[in-house]
């Protein structure tokens, strides 16, 4: 039998195990141009969580009782297609399944000589690719500029503070322990960091992390640790708005100071940015990240849990922040 | 004797005549290269309770027991410089006084035969460059696009609109009396506009004013109805926040929803904008304006108040929105 992960419920808050359900069910039929697929690696990432409720987004909410899905990245076993081969690897969004037969024209196929599979639902995959455009398209950071990060231990903010560096910025993150304080530093290059669990005045700590203000604030958490950022934002300051985990648990609209007198007194500019929207630049995007990494500029870092059954509770544990850089499931 | 008017105390609050002070002071003795100036119409802007307060801003706070300035309309009534001759009509940055002398080199001359001097102060100065500016470097809207617009029947509002329809969009208005609603349709060209004070859910009368939903929001008044704006915003939308004249006089730092959500959502752009920012733009914007000016594709709007003791109270009146158009007062 084959097993699948479906959404039982729609989380009230904090997603639980509860929300999620193991089912056995049938394998699967392959149709003509179809391929079988054996799951390897499975990507759990925040923006998951929106998709869990019943809110209109940017991409389709779950639906109940069927399968989730994210980014994998899985082995052919059997191939009804012509462009694909069994032992070929492949990236995608896919569903939770252990084995599943798709169509894949929407796969891209990866190579397990260029970089460890896993690297391709991380720092070569959507969180690579959400770190260079955010900052680059967005942020347009010059040379010399403080760029601020929060978030920044984790899968993207891990990234764009090494991203930063190479640009020739400063770099200053925001993180949640002692321990990612210090991997910040030295792993990933950040100039300074700041634990905001053991920090009273976030607005003090950024001041004087970032003594020339920040010029760029790249922003996966939203809430509190965000007032203070926008606090030290220096005049025609670029804010990209990637993530709001803070935010995404509560069940109420979250308030918060009004932004528009920073924005207008700075002449800021705060971005939504969601890295579908440049899917014509991620080509480039991707042949710019491997070209780093195989310079040694860029590391990877992955928290990598092993086990199908954990697929829910790698992803409850991102609301804890239990990971450092991408967390993937290692099937 | 001449006539000034300082700030006397930093307003709390609604600013109030007591925060203004008239004194008599002695005629301007001028120097070599300076001009003497008598003083015919002057700005009153919202903008200008945030200098008011101690508050760091884009420009510096007003000194107390120091004359105030705005945007001045005046007449050359003596010259000790070349390129100024008794007569000329100038704009610029000046003080609030009958009588000054300056030198001219950061001042305009401006030509009645042309347009009407108080012209020069709305449509074809700050609050013109602020409509089309903020309208074409920020909100970019494409022909067919809706726009709406905050604080509609304002300076800078009054304005907006009609360019939006000058470039192809549906353009809605949000205004505060049924009489500034009706003027927005049948002066300004908007395809309809909504009474915010009459509007039991401003969120739903948004939506059905703009059935498309809102591609830019060009907002002067920031807070509720903002709130409601920002709600009905469409994927790719853009907000030129140009002003946020509900919150000047709180005296609280101004709570309302967080706006990460519908940034990420749907890849909105927020950004605040100040017109001194596109300064290189100016001759360019001015003769736009000025062409569709003289072509009656644009109309002026200006609530005039007449006596140099006017000022502060016509300053006032700005927050409980007794203008329509541009408040000038004429000296």
């Amino acid at each position: 039998m084959n097993k699948v992960i479906t959404l039982n419920s729609r989380p009230v808050g904090k997603p639980q195990l509860s929300d999620f359900k193991f089912e056995e069910v049938e394998m699967p039929q392959m149709k003509d141009g179809e391929v079988l697929l054996k799951t390897k690696f499975v990507s759990v990432d925040p923006y998951l969580r929106g998709r869990m409720s019943d809110a209109k987004s940017y991409v389709p909410p779950f639906e109940l009782q069927k399968a989730m899905s994210s980014g994998v990245v899985a082995e052919v076993t059997e191939s009804k297609n012509d462009q694909f081969k069994v032992g070929d690897f492949v990236s995608g969004s896919l569903e939770w399944k252990e084995l599943q037969s798709v169509n894949p024209e929407h796969l891209t196929k990866v190579d397990d000589q260029i970089a460890p599979l896993s690297n391709y639902l991380g720092i070569l995959g959507m969180t690579g690719l959400t770190a260079y455009l955010g900052l680059t398209e967005i942020g347009k950071p010059q040379k010399g500029e403080t760029i601020l990060v929060s978030g920044a231990a984790g899968a993207v903010g891990s990234v764009v503070g090494q991203i930063g560096k190479i640009l020739g910025c400063r770099v200053v993150g925001i993180a949640g322990t002692d321990e990612k304080v210090e991997f910040l530093k030295s792993e990933f290059g950040y100039d300074d960091a700041i634990n905001y669990n053991t920090t009273e005045n976030m607005t003090k700590a950024i001041a004087e992390a970032c003594p020339n203000g920040v010029d760029v604030y790249y922003d996966n958490v939203g809430g509190d640790i965000s007032d203070a950022a926008h606090t030290n934002i220096n005049r025609f300051g670029r804010v990209i708005v990637c993530g709001a985990i803070s935010t995404y648990n509560e069940t109420e609209v979250p308030t918060g100071p009004r932004v528009e007198g920073f924005l207008i007194k700075k002449s800021v500019l705060m971005q939504g940015f969601i890295v579908s929207n440049y899917a014509e630049k991620f080509p480039e995007a991707v042949k710019q990240l491997a070209q780093w990494l195989a310079e040694g500029k860029l590391k990877s870092s992955e928290t990598i849990v092993e086990g199908f059954d954990q697929i829910p509770q790698a992803f409850i544990d991102l609301f804890s922040g239990k990971n450092t850089g991408k967390m993937i499931v290692k099937i």
